[in-house]
C-alpha cells in the first residue's frame, strides 16, 4: 500500500493519496483544486487515479474532486448521508457513486470503508483503510473534519459564517454520538489522519502534528473525559464555546462544493499588464490586490487597492476580503504570481486578469501612504474623545484585554460592517502587531474612509506604555 | 508541539523536526547533509534549533548532524552505547552530550527520551517523545533503523557491505531482545516513525506508508508471531535470509559518520565548464558522470564516462559506482545540477568540479554507442557458446530465473569484480529492463572492456521469446 | 532618439524599435510574433508603441505586426506598392495606413520615410530614419531584405519555395535598379540595418556583423563592381546562382502574412501530459516532436516521432518538417518548453497540445533505435550494390563532393519526395555530421520505411577512410 | 567576421566580442567583471578567446580584463601610452603585451589596429577593425570613451571625482587634437562603436543609439563646428562646461584597474541568512542594503540600513554610497539576488555575505518609518525658518530652479559632506520625485541624524502649489 498525506499550508488542509502498487490503482480523498499535485504524485509512483472522494462538503476551500475526476476519468465517491440540504448535485457528466455508511471501495488489495460520522456536518464520512496485504484489519482512519489531532470539528460553522440559525447545538450532539459509537469503538492502534492541521497545544501555542491514534485521543484529547463520563451536556457546552470567527466566504464555498463549480482544466496564467492594460483593467472594475508587506503598503500604495500580504494566510484573508464578482489584478513579483494564483483558485477566486510586478513608475503624488500614529499621540486624542479606536482583532483577544471604549470588528468582517463605522470622525485602527490592521485599513480606504490612521505597534505598543486596558466582551449590534 | 517528518526520496530517508512553540526550541533527529531544509523549516515555524541528534551511526548516507550543529550552535546528542568500535570521535569543537539509555532531552514542554534499542547496530537509540502540554504520557517513538513500517532493520549490513565477518547473527539476537524488552512494552497507541521508508507489502509490491503504531506492528508485522511465541531461533533465521546486496560505500559512510567528515558550510555550486576547462578537468583525472537516460547513453556517450541516470535512485547508484578519490564532472542540464549536487553530497561525493549541459559540439566520431543485440541474436550466439552472458540483477532475481550459464554480478559491484569478468570474449549484459545494464556497461567500457553489448529489452525480451531459463543460486567465487 | 535592434537568433531575424523620448512615441519595424519583447522594451524605456510596420511580406516567419497592433492599439503602416498579388488584406479591425514611396511617419522629433526598394519582393520598402533633434539629415536606413551586410536579398524565393515560375529574373533586374537609383544615391555615412543576420565572409565562414554603412557596401560588397560598371546582366547572373534550398513552408508564411493569421493574445502554455493524456493525444493524430539530440534519438525513440533537436535552427527545421494540420506534442524538459513554443509560433505552428519531459517509464522494447552502420560496412554493401545511399545535404554540398551514385534530397524535403525513395531496398542516409540525417531518418521511419540506417560519422567518416568520392550536380527529377 | 556588442544597461557600458570564424579566434574589448557572458557568447559561436583588451583605464567600473585573461589563458593587450601615472602594473602572471599607437593584433583574417586617442585619459586607445575577408580597408572604430554617439568623453573626470587638480583643461586640448588628427582623417563610412551608451538628443531627452559613423559625427556632432573652424579655445570651453557630478568611487576604480584587483574565479553566491546569522553579520559590522523601493523603505525599514532600490541605476548608487571596507547584506527577494550581486561586483563591491528576502518577522516597533511632510507643511515651517531644506539633486538641476535658501548636496555625496549638514535642526530633504531623497535620507539616518523628513512629491509638489522658487548656483564651500 502507498499512503501519502499532501499538506497545503495556506489552508492548513490535508488531502490523501492511497494506492495499491500491485494493481496500480489509487484514490484521492479531499483534493484541493490545483490538482496537478495529485497527477504528479500518481505518475511518480506509477499509479492511476481511479477514485476521488471527499469526507464532506467543505466550507473553507473549493473542492478539487470534480476537477480531478474530470482530468483522470476517475469515479467520484460522495456522501449520500444527511438531509436534503446536504445532497450533492450537478454530478451529471461525472462517473459517480453515492456512499452510505458501511459502503466499501476496493483498490487492489486495499479496502476503504465509508463510516458515517456526522457532527461537523450531517453528511460527514470518515474512511477506514485496510491494507489487505499486511493485515486483515484496518489500520488507518481518515477523519476529515470529524477528529483532529487533539481536537474535533466545530459544528457551528454554518451558523457562524452564514447565519443559518440553530444548527450548532444539534451538530454538537451528533458529534458526541459519532465519537461514542464510531470513533471510540475502534482499536487503540488505529492511526488517525485528519483533514486539517490543527494540533495539540504545547503551552498555549497551537501545535502541529500530522496524525494521532485512536488510543491517544481516547485518553488525552480535551473531550476524552466527557466521553468517558458520558457527559453529553458538558461536552456540548465545551464544544460550542470559544470558537473563532468564521469567514463569510464559507457559505459560498459550501454551496459551490455541493452544487458544482467551474472546472478549470488548467490553472490561470495571468500575464504582466502593460500600463495601458492595467489602466483598462481598473476602469473595467478590477481590484488591485497589493500583496506586499504592511510596511510597503503603509509607505505608499495605489488608492483603492487592498493589502493582502503574500504569506501563509494569504488564502484566508483573500477569502475574507476579496469580492467574487470583480476581476482581480495582483501586485506581486513575477516569480510569486503562480503561487498566489494557486492560493486564490483554491477558494474560487478565479478571475485574475493579470499582474503588475511593482509600483515602479508611479510618482509619490500618485500614491497614498497610511498615516501612522504613535501610542502617545493616540492616547492624548483618545483621552480628549477625539478618535474612535477600532480594534480589528478576534473577539477572544478583545475579551482578554482592549483599549477602553474601543469598537471591535474582526479585520475580515470590516467590509460587512461599514454601517457600524462612522465616517465623520477620525478612526485609529489597531490589532496585535499591525498585519490585520493594515488589511483592514486598506479596506476602509477603498470604501471611501479618509480619516483613518494606524496605531503603530498595535496594542503591544499601548501596553508597553502602561496605558489603560480593560477586559470583557464587546457590545454586539442587535440582530447581528 | 510541532512534529514534522522530512522525507528524502532518493535515500528513502526520514529525518524529524520536533519543537515546542511555547519555548521556541527545536530538535532535529537524523539530519541529512544538505541542512538548509531544516534551517528553513525552523525559520518558517519561528523555532530555534538547539539540539541535533541521530539514532545511530548511519551507513547509507553521510549524516548532517555535525553540519547542522555547526550552522546553528546547537548541542549534538549522540549515543554512548555500544562497544569501542561504535564510539563517536572528532567531536571537539562541537557542543555535545553523550546519551545512554533513559537520558532525556527537554525542549520546553516537550520531552525526548533515549531508549537503547540495539540490533541493527549496537549503539542504536530510539527516541520516545512526550508532548507535555497534551498528555503526561509518550505518544511517539522515533525508531531510526530499529523498527520500520512492517519490517525491522537488518543486522547484517556491515558483514554484507564491508566484510566484517560474524556480526550479523549476534545483531539479530540483540534485535529480538530490543523488540521484546523495549518495543513491545509500549502501549498500542504509540506512533512509530522510522528512519527509512520501507513499508508494508501490497501483493509483492513494496509499500510506502510513513508511520505505524506499536499496536499495529505488534499484531501484523512479519516478525509478530516469532515474538508472540518467543521463538528467537526462528526469528534470527528469518531475519537473516533474503537481504538484498548492500553498497560497498556503506563502510566508508560508517567510518566518516563515526569519526567526522568535511563540514561544507554551503553546498558546492559547480559552474558550467568551457570546453577548455572540461578538457583540463578530464586530463586532471575527473570522471564524467553522464546523468542522461539509458537511451541517450546508448545512442552516444563520451568514452570513459559512467552512466548514472538522474532519478530517484541517483544517490544509490552514485554510491555504488563513483570513486571517492577523483573529481567529478556532471553531464546534466543547468536546471538539474543543484538537485544532483545535493544527492551526491548526501553520500559524501563532494568533489564536483563543474558540469557540461550537453554533448552538443561533439561529432559522431568522437562519441561511442552501446552495441545492442536482440534476444534472437544473443540466443544464437549463446547456443554456439560464443558469448558470456552477464546478469547484473540482484542475487534474488537471479535465483528466481536466469539464462542458463549466465554469470551473476550485481550492477553496483561490477567494479570490484573485474577479475571475474573475462576480457577475451564477447560479453552480453542484461538486467530486467535495461537501466542497471546501462550503468554496468558504462563501468565495463570505462574499465577498458571493448567487446560488450546490451541485450535489448533485458531478460523480459528473452522470456517473451520463450527462450530457456533456469532457477537457482549463482555459483559464488571462493572467498567472496 | 532611441534606436534598438532586437535580434532573434533562431530565425537570424532583426526587428527594430525606434522612439522619440521627448514625445514618448515609438514604432516597431518587422516584429516577430512573440511580441512581449517589444512591450517590455517599450515599457522599460517609457515609450508607447503607436506605429507598427514591416518592410515587406515575409516568407520565412509569421509577422507579429497585426498581433502587436492589436495589443497596443497602434496604427499598422503597410506597403501599398507592388501588383495585385502583393496587396495586404484582412486589415479590417486594425487602424492602418498604406504606404507609398516617399510617405513619412513622424514620432515626435523622429521622421521615418518609406523608400520603395523592390527586388527581393515587388512591394518591398526600406525606411530612412532622421533624428530631427540631432541633424536635419537621415542617418539610418532599415533595409529589410533589400541590402544585407555584405549581401543582398534573393529574388528567387517564391520560385524556389513555392514553384511560382518566372519571378526570379525580373526580381533580379528590379534589385539592380533599386540599388542604383535608391541605395547608391545616399551619402556614405548612412548606417544600414538589415532584416536578417547574414554577414560578410571571413574566409569561407559566414560572418555576423549587425550593421553596415552605405559607403562600405558601395565599395566592398560583392555586387559593388557590377553596379560601378553598370553591368546589369552580370549582376543578374551572379545574383541568381548558388542560392540555397528554401523551405516549402515559405509559401504558407507568405500567404498568411499577406491575408492575416490567428491573433494569439497570449503565447500557448502547453502543460505536461499525463501518460493517459499523451496516449489520447497520439490517438487523436498528434505528432511527437522529439527535441533531444541525435544521440539520444538514435539510442531510443518512440516510433513515429520526428527528431528536431532543440537548438539554434529549431524553427527552421520545424518549418521544413512539421505538419501545419496536426496537433504537436513536445518531448522536452519543462524548463525548455516555453522557449520552444516561441520558436514554433514564430512560424505559425500554434497547435501545441502539451509536452512530456522524458521517455522515463518506457521499456526498451517499446522504443526504437536508429541502426548505425560504419563507413567500412557501408562501403562493402555499396560496392555490392546492396544499398541505396541517400545524401540529405544541400545541393551545393553534394555538388562539391559526394559518394558516387548517391541520391541527393535535402533533409528538409524528404517528406515531399517520398515517391523518389524506394521502400524495397536498404537505405543508408548521411549528411556531414549526423544532425540532418537524424532528422531525415526520423521522417522516413515515421513514413513507414523500415530498412533505414545511418552512416555513422557522415561523409566525413567516409572521407577519412579514403573511400571514393565524386563531384557534380545530382540528376534532378523531370518536372521538379 | 563576427562582431557583437554586449551592452550592460546598469552601467550603460558596452564591450565587444570580435572574432574570425575561419580561424576560430576571438578578442574581447572592455570586458565587465562578470565574464561568464563572454565565455558563453564565445562558446555559442564556436570561438576561442585569445585576446583581451581595453581602450583605457576605466574609472566607472572594475575591468574584467584580468579576470577574463585568467579564465581563458588569453593574452592581455594594454596601452603603453600616457605618462607614468597611467602605466598598468601587477601584470605578472598574465600573458600580456603592451600596445603603442599603430600596433596591430591579428585574429585570422581580422586585423585590429591600436590608435592612440588621448583626451578622456592620456593613455586612451581606439581600435580600428578590418575584416580582411570582406575588404582590405577598415570598417569599424571601437572608440571607448573617446567618441560617443553625438558626444565625446569628458576630460575632467579625475579632477571632478578625485580632486586631482589641473588635469581637465590639458585633457580637453588633447581631445581636440585626437579628433582632428585621428578621428577626422578616417573615411565617412567607417562605423563608430563607443564604450558607453550616451546618445543623440531628441528634444532635451537623452538619446540611445548604439553606433554612429565617422561621416555622421563629422557633420552633426555638437563639436563638429569647432573642429571645422579649428576653434580649439571655443571647443575647450564648451567641453568643460556643464559636466555632471562624478561618483567618488571613481578614484578607487581607476587605481584598481591600473594596479590589479581580486580575481573572483566565480561570482559570489550569497546565501539566505538565518535570523541568527543576520544578527551576527550586523554585529560584525555589516551594512544592510535595502533594495526595496522608496515607498517600502518609507513604510518601515531596519534602522541603519541604506536604501538603494534595485533598478537600472543600482550599480551607480551602490558606488556612490556603499563602503568598500565593510561586509554587505542584501535585503532582496531570492530571485533577484544574483542579478544584484553582478551589479555590485562590477564596481568592486565583493564582500556580500548573505541576504534576507524580507522583513517578515519584524514587529512594527523594531522598524523605523521615514517621516513625510507635505509641501504645505514644509512651506509653513520654511517661512518660519524652522527647517533646513536639503536639495539632493545635481548642481545643474539646482541651478535651474530651487527652493530659496536650500542647501544643495548631491544625494551621492551626502556621506562625504556630513560636516556641512547641521544636526541640531529639523531637515527636510527633497529631490525631483523622491528616489534620490529616499537614498539620501537613509544615509543621514544611518549617520545618526534623527530629525529628518521627506518632502513628499519632491520639488514637483512644491511647484504645483505655486510656492516660491529661485534660480542660480549654490554657494560652494570654500576649498571644496
Amino acid at each position: 500500500m502507498l499512503f501519502k498525506q499532501i499538506y497545503e499550508e495556506g489552508l492548513a488542509q490535508a488531502s490523501y493519496l492511497i494506492g495499491c502498487q500491485a494493481s496500480g490503482e489509487a484514490m484521492v480523498v479531499d483534493p484541493k483544486r490545483d490538482i496537478d499535485t495529485y497527477l504528479e504524485e500518481a505518475r511518480k509512483n506509477g499509479l492511476k487515479i481511479v477514485a476521488v472522494s471527499e469526507t464532506h462538503i467543505h466550507a473553507d476551500y473549493l473542492s478539487g474532486a470534480r476537477e480531478l475526476a474530470q482530468a483522470t476519468g476517475a469515479t467520484l465517491y460522495l456522501s449520500d448521508e444527511g438531509d436534503e440540504y446536504w445532497k450533492y448535485s450537478g454530478l451529471e457528466g461525472f462517473k459517480h457513486q453515492l456512499l452510505r455508511d458501511g459502503d466499501e471501495i476496493r483498490l487492489g488489495n486495499v479496502r476503504v470503508k465509508a463510516v458515517h460520522t456526522p457532527g461537523h456536518t450531517p453528511e460527514h464520512l470518515s474512511f477506514l483503510v485496510t491494507d489487505g496485504a499486511a493485515a486483515g484489519e484496518p489500520g488507518f482512519l481518515l477523519t476529515g473534519d470529524f477528529v483532529f489531532v487533539g481536537d474535533i470539528g466545530r459544528p457551528d460553522l454554518l451558523e457562524e459564517a452564514a447565519g443559518i440559525v440553530g444548527t450548532a447545538e444539534p451538530g454538537a450532539r451528533r458529534m458526541f454520538k459519532s465519537l461514542k459509537e464510531k470513533f471510540l469503538t475502534l482499536p487503540d492502534y488505529v492511526q488517525v489522519w485528519p483533514g486539517h492541521g490543527a494540533g495539540s497545544a504545547c503551552g498555549k501555542a497551537l501545535g502541529a502534528v500530522p496524525s494521532s491514534t485512536v488510543g491517544y485521543e481516547r485518553r488525552f484529547a480535551w473531550w476524552a473525559d466527557y466521553l468517558a463520563k458520558d457527559d453529553e451536556e458538558g461536552f456540548v457546552k465545551a464544544l460550542l464555546s470559544g470558537q473563532p470567527e468564521a469567514p463569510s466566504y464559507f457559505a459560498v464555498m459550501k454551496r459551490l462544493n455541493r452544487d458544482g463549480m467551474t472546472i478549470l482544466g488548467d490553472l490561470p496564467q495571468p500575464h504582466r499588464l502593460t500600463p495601458e492594460q492595467f489602466r483598462q483593467a481598473l476602469q473595467g472594475g478590477a481590484v488591485l490586490v497589493d500583496t506586499r508587506d504592511k510596511f510597503a503598503f503603509a509607505g505608499g500604495h495605489l488608492p483603492g487597492s487592498l493589502n493582502i500580504p503574500a504569506g501563509k494566510n494569504f488564502s484566508t484573508w483573500a477569502g475574507w476580503l476579496l469580492p467574487y464578482d470583480r476581476p482581480l489584478v495582483l501586485l506581486a513579483g513575477s516569480e510569486a504570481v503562480q503561487g498566489l494564483v494557486r492560493q486564490l483558485v483554491r477558494i474560487g477566486l478565479d478571475r485574475i486578469v493579470g499582474y503588475i510586478p511593482s509600483l515602479e513608475g508611479y510618482a509619490e503624488g500618485e500614491l497614498e501612504a497610511v498615516p501612522q500614529a504613535s501610542a502617545a499621540e493616540v492616547k492624548a486624542k483618545w483621552e480628549r474623545g477625539e478618535v474612535l479606536i477600532l480594534d480589528v482583532r478576534g473577539a477572544d483577544e478583545y475579551k482578554a484585554a482592549h483599549i477602553p471604549g474601543a469598537l471591535n470588528i474582526h479585520a475580515g468582517r470590516v467590509m460587512q460592517n461599514l454601517q457600524r463605522i462612522p465616517k465623520d470622525r477620525p478612526i485609529v485602527l489597531h490589532c496585535l502587531g499591525g498585519d490585520r490592521s493594515s488589511t483592514a485599513i486598506s479596506a476602509l480606504l477603498a470604501a471611501g474612509y479618509s480619516n483613518v490612521s494606524n496605531l503603530t505597534g498595535g496594542i503591544k505598543a499601548w501596553q508597553e506604555h502602561g496605558f489603560p486596558l480593560e477586559k470583557g466582551e464587546a457590545p454586539q449590534p442587535v440582530g447581528a
